[in-house]
């Protein structure tokens, strides 16, 4: 059985990364270096028919609002703000009328954060399938950038929002990417964070080891989203929110100065010394033993 | 029926260029301004099964090095240098096997221009449909930019190479697109450049309608590739060369000095006043009207 995890080994294994590669792949955007004092992020991501929406029943205004939405949520965990992007689109199906509706809905959720699509390509499929693509290109100041790998032991787990249920409930379809908080947050009151699109668990897990340590996790403080259980809200991901590790010390400070009455903030848990990686509850048991982690691509091969 | 162009008229239409964006949809790539004396560019391209390449024939080594190489030659057009890229894929029937062999060529290609692939992402597709995309990113002096508007009446069309019969010569897996020829002319030769990627006709066309300008095009000094009539050289495309207006003051130096002696520069014809892309041969019949122009994904609609 092939995991994407591989994949992902095989990627950073091969690809060299030369001059002004701040940041390569393994993190939500790569960040490049062009002197000055803010690093250009780039990230692309995809969304495939049946998938990530289902075919025939998902408007292309609304794929496009995912595809989009979910490219900026990217952004969001660099601490970053969004400015260009491009755009493909493979597609069986799509008529002028599928264009047409992809196309305004893309600009309509550009214009609300001023980003420039400036460029794309689209293409036929001989079956029935869709593919589209969007580049996010954005910046953020050097002394502020979110990355994986800077969570410390003593550092607390906060989290926006709720999880699970994102699919049927129509949440991945219909989210706000969480750009005014990762700014909020940036640099003031964390280095370490990382958006939840594959699972909390997994992303949690991403978050810890790519910092080298453990994580302990209270599951009776995640907030479910409206028909959720636990199971779904640690492994199903489509999410769309932040989580980020921020210094005991900077903790109260956090919680008192939180501008964003809408969006939820959560005490998820502390990271810990030990085994890297290692993602336990109160009663110290391996919750990646016990749950699925995520959704896998490759879960059936 | 639709055509392509239809849907990039939607998308010139409705996406709107904010700060920072010199040169938007409608070119090879997307030029960015950050200050300073060069540009950003950026372009995006996409390969899909059975579209680009035959499912199964194709090594997925010859299909990462038809994917970069491509997005490369819309750098060479803009006479660029290329320096970053990401990249995605969604396949149905990639197994580790094919991913290492992808992954390794793009890597190898990547190597020969130090272009970076600083980030991307993988999905499952639930059809056996596979689409790679790439996004690449380079540089280019602002005053050496090559643009498609920029053409003159009475300026030279020339033309890398040769064209006609790519697909079943195997030249379109094969060819390396011409880096190198774009920095020589661009500034110093010419302003206006385009690759020939859909066709002789159509990208010829699509240079003298930008400029507002026609063209005489000498169909009897077309380079034919091995095996092509010139209706294939003007119509099949895939032949990744660069076809570039010269100023008439300019063209004896240009065939003087260039460098490249293994790459055939041909002098194509003449742009003229008039119609506003009308593309004429010698006899002044409108070759638009007698020849397909080139491939359009959605000429079965």
């Amino acid at each position: 059985m092939m995991r994407e995890k591989e994949i992902h080994q095989m990627i950073y294994r091969t690809f060299r990364q030369g001059v002004g590669v701040a940041v390569g792949p393994g993190d939500d955007c790569a960040a490049l270096d062009f002197g000055g004092s803010r690093y250009f992020l780039a990230a692309t991501d995809q969304l495939v028919s049946d998938v990530h929406y289902i075919q025939g029943k998902t408007s292309a205004a609304a794929i496009a609002r995912k595809l989009f939405n979910r490219n900026l949520s990217d952004i969001a965990a660099m601490g970053g703000t969004p400015a260009f992007a491009l755009l493909t689109v493979a597609s069986h199906s799509a008529d002028k009328k599928w264009y047409s509706g992809f196309i305004k809905s893309i600009q309509k959720e550009a214009s609300k954060w001023n980003v420039s699509i400036c460029g794309g390509d689209i293409s036929s499929v001989k079956k029935d399938v869709t593919v589209c693509t969007l580049t996010i290109n954005g910046w953020v100041e050097k002394n502020k950038i979110c990355l994986r790998l800077n969570a410390k032991s003593g550092d607390i787990l906060y989290a926006t929002g709720a999880f699970g249920n994102s699919f049927k409930s129509g949440h991945h379809l219909d989210f706000t990417p969480r750009i005014e908080v990762g700014q909020f947050v940036a640099g003031e009151f964390t280095k370490a964070m990382i958006d939840v699109s594959d699972g909390l668990l997994i992303d949690a897990q991403r978050l810890a080891s790519a910092s080298g340590v453990g994580l302990v996790l209270d599951t009776a403080r995640i907030p479910l989203r409206k028909g959720a259980s636990l199971k779904a809200a640690l492994s199903e991901g489509e999410d769309y929110e932040l989580i980020f590790a921020v210094p005991a010390s900077k903790a109260t400070m956090l919680e008192k100065k939180w501008p964003f009455k809408n969006i939820r903030l959560t005490r998820l848990g502390n990271f810990i010394g030990g085994k890297k990686g290692g993602i336990y509850d109160l009663e110290k048991r391996e919750l990646t033993a016990i749950h699925k982690t995520g959704f896998d691509h490759f879960d059936d091969k």
